[in-house]
């Protein structure tokens, strides 16, 4: 039912809120998922597999408001061949305009010897009864032989015939470990075309991972045996060294598409604003040399306007920067702006905001526009995405004071707001003024949290830029995520703690009698 | 001369200090690039090109200095056609134990004619010139044929031979723009072979981008077509989207060993602190998901001890975290190791430090020591590579002191010495204490520095980790950028702010009178 009618159209498969969300330290709330998914549908992405239902409740919960909300992709939840995994997927997807079960089970030996500890008889007879369940719910399903690439290509061709012929729409082909080379897995698509024919009425998929850094040219070069879904994610984020990067390979077939002919319906414009939003959220910084997306990727983006590109800019670009959005960078306000061209300027960076969200996000752009001269579509973006973060039931900063200085240890005091509504207060001297504040906030609300990862980065260039500030900490041994925007890095940075602390609250409170039997979360996944 | 006997060894070529070297906001003092270049030795590549001396003096003294006290690797200094360029390449590396000539000339009609604004007969012309006057010198010549991908191949292929006519061991042939694909690439080395029968007589070589995210793959598929030189650079840094990384190709040679059967000889185990290295003084962050040498590219690195990892590693793992040198993050001191304690780990590490050198890395040890409870190998790479950092002539941060508060502005007030030895004060009212601390230091300073970008990372996790701030700013329209290393994010930061100034300084000196003329230092490169 998927497969498109034009043969040179290639699917675009979101993982970023799957494969991507279970990277180490991101720790993403529904609110979160929900931006990037309403991103996802803004960028044109085909499917967006929005979450692993059975792993989590807040994982059930986030793909069901996903699947009710976001308008547009088909939306998939991930399952094992486990009956209440399959039974999970559908009630979370179950209410969206089109939804996807997507299963899945190891064909390789290894896999099936060491992690499931059974048989190939035992796996092919999971995936039957998996594949069989899955179209008893929805019409629309997909199968992975989970590391097929180290899988004997004969058994994985069974498997995968057994999926056919219980109705699979869709058979993606995991290159898991990120161990292919791309001569080697465009074989190995070809020759599974020669075992399984019937793979040629559905959609063929891709899936590589990239420790070898060949992530974006094992898939390419399963396109070039014939698949037409390409699974991948936001900046390459993902499991180890991650996904294939959705912007690479999109930009990939729109660069060359003279040469290949091959064709998505992303809007490629939208593609650097969904790479910053994904950054942000995730806390997952992008290097400045990363292709498309990278602060560098472009010549005239970085400052340098070499020679040959002031003659013609075809002599040393291969691309335009408008081409991914990069160019857009211009709405400005001031601090005489109105709460109506905030409006205006927000709706054109497509949120819609208005009540008491319009007057928080005018509230906070004034401040910021009190210290900055110019207020840029970045930093609106981040303000937004900074408010996205507040949500009830929540601590929040009230107030704070440090005092840095070489010749005495950094002191800190703060005010925070309890989700009961008090405000404790808390002081502490530290190693450094973020060591100090961190401290006093752990001693003004009583949790013991230990910091993990700290991170800042400029929204902006220039003395006045936003400082954006992403935390990882532990509590009672669960990582939790936290992030914060402003002038002020201190201040930047007790928001994103408190957050981060936030999170590790609601984190630990779901972790309780109805978590599913321990193991589940850790369930290695394609 | 250089053509190894072994048809299986293929050369990796470092660009880092000459293609990583140019990206936007990267600058490196001589130290630091010689630091560079000893570690490349250490991780035992053929090639180091250590720059491009007529760009400027200052790359023409790095360019010396590392070719006259780096051990093992090749030198080389790239340079245009011009007889200047070739003459001052000459004068760079000519005290090395085996010294390289690099030069390159586009053969792409757009570059001949909107770059060079010349003709196909003149390039010819240039291009014989050239490397007849580079043999003169040297016997070990590179030419390159710049923009290949994008030039007739017939017109290629004869440029080519002139270049083996005159001399040239070894042939590049650049993916400049970044824009080919892994089965054209190699089809356009194996056209070229046909049309060149003498390009096995010497060795070939490969420098792609990774513009479309493919500079891994395409070297890949360069090799397989016969070439047995990778150009490439650490944690791919370079022009736009950068090179390909030395550290993914290298470990896609060595995973996948029994099937390819190509060597190198680069010791796989100083991959993660060549990487490390290279971020620090660049100032360029690796991302987490970045292959091989990304914080997240191993699982069990990640902290994530998969089900799978901890049955069997192979089930989850296709390279050891030991192999690329990830494992030696161990403890080494504590605050009452001594001396000798510190000398010996520093050893350990690589770096042999002793005497007034040794007082000052022992005094900033025991300030560390006395925050944290342990010091780990990495925590001493960061403060050796800070100190570095600084040199005679340069600006040094004294005192400082900071107050920050929710409820009043920011202020800073900070004590500089200046290379005269005198202490000059300044104090500001800023929008958060960074940048009223960075305001202080213009105001002591009496400089109109303008900040560009700002970073800052965690060297180690944990609440007392070390922060290290790498800091870009504009002083006079020339970028210079300073590293910081410190417990304390508001002392790193003003450390790599100061250092900054001090490198713009020392920039707009070297930018008078015998400077080159205004525009080579903005010739594109291959």
């Amino acid at each position: 039912m998927t497969k498109p009618d034009d043969p040179h159209r290639v699917l675009i498969f979101d993982t970023t809120l799957r494969d991507g969300e279970q990277s180490p330290g991101i720790s993403l709330n529904m609110t979160e998922k929900l931006e990037i998914a309403q991103q996802l549908a803004r960028l044109g992405v085909d499917v967006i597999e929005a979450g692993f239902p059975i792993s989590s409740p807040g994982d059930f919960e986030a793909v069901e408001a996903i699947a009710r909300q976001v308008q547009g992709p088909i939306i998939a939840g991930l399952a094992r061949t486990h009956t209440q995994d399959i039974d999970a997927a559908w009630n979370a997807v179950r209410d969206a305009e089109r939804p996807r079960i997507h299963t899945f089970i190891s064909t390789s030996d290894i896999h099936i010897q060491h992690q499931l500890q059974t048989t190939r008889e035992d796996v092919k007879g999971q995936a039957r009864a998996a594949v069989a369940h899955a179209r008893a719910y929805v019409e629309d399903v997909e199968f992975s032989p989970m590391d097929a690439t180290r899988a004997d290509v004969d058994f994985t061709a069974e498997v995968v015939q057994i999926a056919l012929d219980e109705g699979a729409t869709t058979i993606n082909i995991p290159d898991t470990v990120g161990y292919a080379m791309p001569q080697e897995y465009g074989a190995f698509l070809t020759r599974l075309y020669e075992l399984v024919p019937g793979l040629r009425d559905v959609v063929v998929s891709v899936h590589c991972h990239d420790d070898l850094g060949l992530a974006v040219a094992n898939s390419f070069a399963g396109v070039q045996a014939g698949a037409r879904q390409v699974e991948c994610a936001i900046n390459g984020i993902g499991e180890r060294a991650g996904n294939a990067s959705l912007e690479e390979l999109v930009m990939l077939l729109h660069t060359r598409h003279a040469d290949l002919g091959l064709t998505t319906v992303v809007n490629t414009r939208e593609l650097a604003r969904t790479s910053r939003l994904v950054s942000r959220l995730t806390g997952y910084v992008v290097q400045p040399n990363k292709a498309v997306v990278g602060r560098n990727a472009f010549a005239h983006e970085s400052g340098i306007h070499q020679d040959g590109v002031l003659k013609e800019r075809t002599t040393y670009e291969i691309m335009d920067a408008t081409t991914v959005g990069l160019a857009a960078n211009s709405i400005v306000l001031g601090k005489h702006s109105g709460r109506h061209a905030l409006q205006q300027a927000l709706e054109d960076l497509g949120f819609r905001v208005s009540g008491q969200a319009l007057n928080t996000a005018f509230k906070r752009f004034k401040e910021i526009a009190d210290k900055k001269k110019q207020v840029t579509a970045m930093d609106l973006e981040a303000l937004v995405t900074d408010e996205l973060r507040d949500d009830l039931g929540a601590y929040t900063l009230e107030w704070f004071d440090v005092e840095a200085s070489s010749r005495r240890p950094p002191h800190a005091t703060v005010g925070v707001r309890t989700p009961e509504g008090t405000i404790v207060e808390g002081s502490f001297t530290g190693d450094g003024p973020v060591d100090a504040i961190f401290h006093a906030i752990n001693a003004a609300t009583g949790k013991d949290a230990k910091l993990r990862e700290f991170h800042v980065d400029a929204v902006t260039s220039g003395q006045d830029a936003l400082g954006e500030v992403s935390v990882v900490l532990e509590l009672g041994g669960v990582p939790a995520a936290g992030q914060g925007v402003s002038t002020d890095i201190i201040e930047a940075g007790a928001r994103a703690y408190v957050r981060a602390l936030s999170n590790g609250v609601r984190r630990a409170a779901l972790q309780t009698p109805d978590a599913p039997p321990a193991g589940v979360e850790l369930t290695p996944t394609p």
